[in-house]
């Protein structure tokens, strides 16, 4: 504050009280501080008295005339330059709370819990008469808010430069993050200080089929933890990211300081806003146990609720997947030797095959009856369209039609077959980034799926976006997801997506976008290895506002079994396989390895044949970042219970505690742990199976071999 | 050629023969000659053996790794940096010839010859063994030639840095331009010296809705002169720019060198080319005669003939509009007062009417009975659409649904009234530059047409192109133009497009893309008017490629008219109004005044009313760029032929000679020329009719005022 003569003082002090505010959650263990600085926004957030977020300022802005000009809002001179970040005042201040509890249509529980209270500022810009209104949200578990801009006489369009969120941390905190990017997840996670991220940034990313880095910057959700004899966990992240770029965080080593960072599109726009509208919720969410941060389901809660009437077709599904094999080398997507293909004007019948094209009849008719066998539901088949001889690299705008089989690929017949075993083939609509292309063809792409009775598409987007310049997480393309979870929902089809933009609880609304990948999923093991603590990781952060598709259940985890002498492993025991599937929730599940594989390991395959996809509840037993995770969910719909357990490159030992069962209940444990003499490297497949008669009073010590872990079925006993 | 010691003398002059290759015209008299100097590929073009067009280097620049990075084919090391404009050598040269005469769908004449002589030479880069094949036409009119990618092992993506065709021109001319851009021709044209474009340039231009200027460069068609006792004009041009930008040039003003400049994409790309391909023709059409130039038909002859298969649908029309009175600012586009309005989510029922809104169900009413009474067959109807209220200037992507119809526009009921008067409405399809939602709209759009019977569109791109950073005549767009072009054929709808990149010819191809727009139209004469010579230009240079929807026919062409004291007019004539009706060749050709003006001068009108649309014949009677055109045509299946003159800033009078009548027949002409005391800006609407029976030997003295012009009609008295 500037100096004032002491006359003005007490006006001046009023005007600093109307101008602050706080807010409590509901258990009153959170306050959050909101205040005007010489017309700056700033807000604070304590826990239990401590702060653990200073005083951070807030605001947006926007280009100006010169920079972009087709705002003409912007061009306007009376606007010109006037961020939306500073010059306001406090005009009203409204609280409000919510506790109510939802059921999500698919979800890690049957009820989610949404309980805050609420503060929404409205601040106006005197000098140009622009609203804008900030809301927070405070619940037991942190804190979400968000801008909002109401329709207004001077505030109809603009367009972002930079949204500067803060979020200014008291302490040097541990981190598991990952390198900021505009178009790619897929990175090994690193963890080091806050104040370590500079020194280690440039060594922390690897190549990817589109990257564009973000120096310094960091991705969110981000897992911190305050170190120590009282140790704090944050994580920071975005909800509800809808007509809006995702966001990274750029980070102030020295002052623990992060600033939001915005996904650019091909002229360094930020966003192009038309009133009204709101941005994402920035989300704080903040615990003394990593499990209360495993547990939050915030993200969602920060969504809206779905206005879809019809959401019968939406169902958790368990699947096999022509997909493996094509990952590791052993066959091939493309049907023929060609490098060069037109779609829509080459022949592929009077191609060379090349010997090796997974999607063929016979092949997947195989897949199909093992699948059946087993009790399946889905079955993906990738390279089943024509256009993969050239589908990557090379900016192919008309890259495929999503309708054309390839000349071996028997749609009618095969779907026939599947469905005659009660087994349902899952589409695959890999764009190759050509998102323009796909919008193009998606209502003929769902037509023929409604046609030969396919619920469920995997989509793809591996490459750089065409628009040529926008990015995976830029608005445009964001609104593109949206536009093909829309119309998919319209022929009622369930959404996986890949290499899109990760979920922000959008689930909620879209309950249809049952999960993304997003992040560097199981074939990241056959291209360099995701690292022994990378799923301990993972749910702490890509997780946190939606399912992954990480395609788990590898058996046969060393490659020189397929090419010997080959070094390529995934870098987990054959138990931890099995562990993942109720680590990791994902109701579109599947069990990623081949048939053959399986095969040899029945006994153990049970396990990925009992597990639900889908829960009831969910307990989280026992997680650390980085170390391990361990989880207890019971079965949509029944009283069976599982349990999953993993550890990263350190063997543990853990006790499972009974005491989520029912109280007298008797089940029947089958337990599946490492074997002794397990080791991800030397020995993975060695796995003990044993059961055991549990109930809600039973402790249960299991060894974990280094990147080992354990899965349990629990049947109650009739 | 670099200095060689004697011995490899001989083998290199063998080279050097073997290097070279000469064409001739049909007629002989133009000779191109093509030579490789140390890799580099030249030509050189002669005229009745003077040469016209200087040793002038061919080849292009590709974008190297690191600049972008999406076609792995560049990044393979043994390509990187490799342009495909040196290190050739000359492996095959194959000459070929046609003389052809098709029949244009519409057109000028019944008629158009094909004639020319062809050169394709093979050049291989040995260094990487990758070939290029440079074809050249060589027609009785001058030059046209191209550069084709066969498919091959070594080139099969790649992306186009710059093309560097050069056009070397041996003097200082006169010269027609327009200031070079990406997005817009709407510029006045330039008339200076070649040398002294620099010096104008920065002053050649004016604002535009969207414009991205390249520096000192000019657009194409471009028409120039070489004055003196034996004058020459040449027409610098491109014919079928498909799947590739359009093309300005750059000048080197000093040594009267043109180099092409393309198009750019949001990165700076030039084209995405996957081979086969073959890049647009180069025009240079030479003539001592303007006549001749005008009269050529070498970009349409160096389109593909159609491969459509149904045409039937494709008509000449005559259409009146709701349209002028909006322009001139006398009524509203837009339905209500709102200023932001969400398509799909506002209500424009609940909306204040402004009061002001054009297309209205009364006057609609109004405009379908002048049309109908006056022998019209379609009415445009501007503003019909909800969205008006902000489509322009906020890069809003979802601006128009293009179905869904103000509250005040009965769109059935006004279709069956029209239908029942024998008129056919004309769907207006403004885009706002928002490519993506059109296309994401066009089905829907199109059956909407189809239901109520409209069989043409008026396309509109105002503003930036949506991608962003998309240009009007870039790669991308220029493919959406035809993605729209060809969803139209499929509805058996002709297109007539406004703002898009302006036509090379390709109506041949394309026979229901009627006409575009894409220069300064009548509208621009409410916007800070047209110079009085522009419509002398325009024939030689934007008419090139194909019919331009000049909209013509303003016999109020003072607009204190309508608002006393407003200093705005059409810079013509009333009767030179009539003349463009002949001048400018339009198949789908408007009147473009209001009906209450065409009824106090039904006597003028009655030319409107008579004159063709499309032809069996054409006759350049008399022609220099920037100062008169004479133009004779024969209306399509009858004997009846059309005659208009205009001039520029000066008055002129012109003898018409009718020696292209039949001969022995006698005509009833209709003269309707300028009256005695016109004058376009004191007294415009001054004119005179009167009849005369004449013949082929008939020479009619006419004398036209200051931008003043005639028309005359004739028809065979039997």
């Amino acid at each position: 504050m500037k100096f004032v003569k002491t006359s003005a003082l007490l006006a001046l002090l009023s005007v600093a009280t109307f101008n602050a505010q706080s807010l409590k959650s509901p258990d009153g263990k959170f306050e959050m501080n909101f205040n005007l600085k010489d017309g700056v926004p700033y807000y604070n957030l304590k826990y239990n008295g401590d702060v653990i977020v200073e005083d951070s300022k807030l605001g947006l802005r926007l280009l100006k005339d010169g920079d972009i000009q087709f705002a003409s809002e912007i061009e306007n001179k009376n606007n010109q330059g006037k961020n939306l970040d500073n010059g306001f005042v406090k005009v009203a201040e409204k609280f409000d709370s919510k506790n109510e509890t939802w059921q999500p249509i698919l979800g890690e529980k049957k009820n989610y819990i949404n309980h805050y209270n609420e503060l929404a500022v409205t601040l106006n810009q005197s000098e140009n008469d622009r609203q804008i209104i900030i809301k927070f949200r405070l619940f037991n578990d942190g804190l979400g808010f968000r801008y909002e801009f109401p329709q207004q006489k001077n505030l109809n369009y603009f367009i972002i430069k930079e949204e500067d969120t803060e979020i200014d941390l008291p302490w040097d905190m541990k981190a598991w993050w990952l390198a900021g990017d505009y178009d790619t997840e897929e990175y090994q996670t690193q963890t080091t200080k806050l104040s370590e991220i500079p020194a280690r940034w440039p060594k922390s990313f690897d190549g990817n089929a589109s990257q564009n880095l973000v120096k310094n910057g960091v991705q969110i959700p981000l897992m911190l933890k305050k170190e120590g004899k009282n140790p704090l966990y944050i994580n920071l992240g975005e909800a509800a990211v809808l007509n809006y770029p995702a966001a990274n965080l750029e980070l102030d080593a020295t002052n623990f300081k992060f600033k939001t960072h915005l996904t650019p599109d091909a002229q360094g726009a930020k966003g192009y806003i038309q009133t009204p509208a709101t941005t994402p919720w920035r989300t704080i969410i903040v615990s003394p146990k990593a499990e209360v941060v495993l547990d939050s389901k915030m993200l969602f809660n920060l969504n809206e609720p779905t206005k879809y009437t019809d959401t019968s077709y939406i169902h958790p599904t368990k699947y096999m997947g022509v997909w493996w094999e094509m990952i590791i080398g052993k066959s091939q997507w493309a049907y023929s030797t060609a490098n060069n293909v037109h779609i829509g004007k080459t022949d592929f019948s009077k191609l060379t095959p090349n010997g090796s094209h997974a999607a063929n009849n016979t092949k997947v008719k195989e897949y199909i009856d093992f699948a059946a066998a087993n009790g399946f539901q889905g079955l993906l088949i990738e390279g089943w369209n024509t256009g993969w001889e050239d589908w990557f690299g090379h900016s192919k705008e008309f890259v495929f039609d999503f309708i054309t089989p390839y000349p071996d690929f028997d749609i009618k017949m095969l779907n026939d077959y599947a469905h005659a075993k009660g087994i349902k083939l899952i589409m695959h609509h890999e764009t190759s980034g050509s998102a323009t292309n796909y919008e193009r063809w998606s209502d003929k792409a769902f037509q023929l799926m409604n046609k030969y009775g396919y619920d469920a598409t995997k989509t793809g987007y591996v490459g750089n976006i065409i628009p040529r310049g926008e990015h995976h997480y830029s608005q445009w393309t964001i609104n593109h997801y949206y536009r093909i979870i829309e119309k998919a929902h319209e022929y009622k089809i369930m959404v996986n997506s890949h290499e899109s933009v990760r979920p922000t609880g959008e689930s909620r609304t879209y309950p249809n976008w049952i999960a993304a990948e997003a992040a560097r999923g199981t074939e990241f093991e056959a291209f360099g290895g995701n690292n022994p603590d990378h799923q301990t990781i993972l749910p702490f952060t890509r997780w946190m506002g939606g399912p992954m598709d990480y395609t788990p259940g590898i058996f046969q985890t060393k490659l020189d079994y397929y090419f010997p002498g080959d070094k390529r492993f995934v870098q987990t025991t054959l138990a931890k396989q099995l562990a993942l599937y109720v680590v990791m929730y994902q109701p579109l599940q599947m069990a990623a390895d081949l048939p053959e594989n399986y095969a040899r390991h029945m006994d153990a395959f049970q396990f990925i044949k009992d597990v639900a996809a889908d829960w009831d509840d969910t307990k989280i037993l026992s997680a650390e970042p980085g170390d391990y995770i361990h989880t207890a969910r019971k079965a949509k719909g029944t009283d069976n219970w599982f349990v999953g357990g993993i550890t990263d490159e350190n063997s543990r030992d853990f006790t499972v505690d009974f005491s989520f069962l029912d109280k007298g209940k008797k089940y029947e444990a089958t337990i599946y742990a490492d074997g002794k003499d397990a080791d991800y490297i030397k020995n993975p497949q060695s796995y003990q199976i044993y059961k055991k008669t549990v109930d809600s009073k039973t402790k249960l010590p299991i060894h974990l071999v280094r990147s080992g872990g354990y899965a349990i079925s629990l049947k109650p006993i009739k």
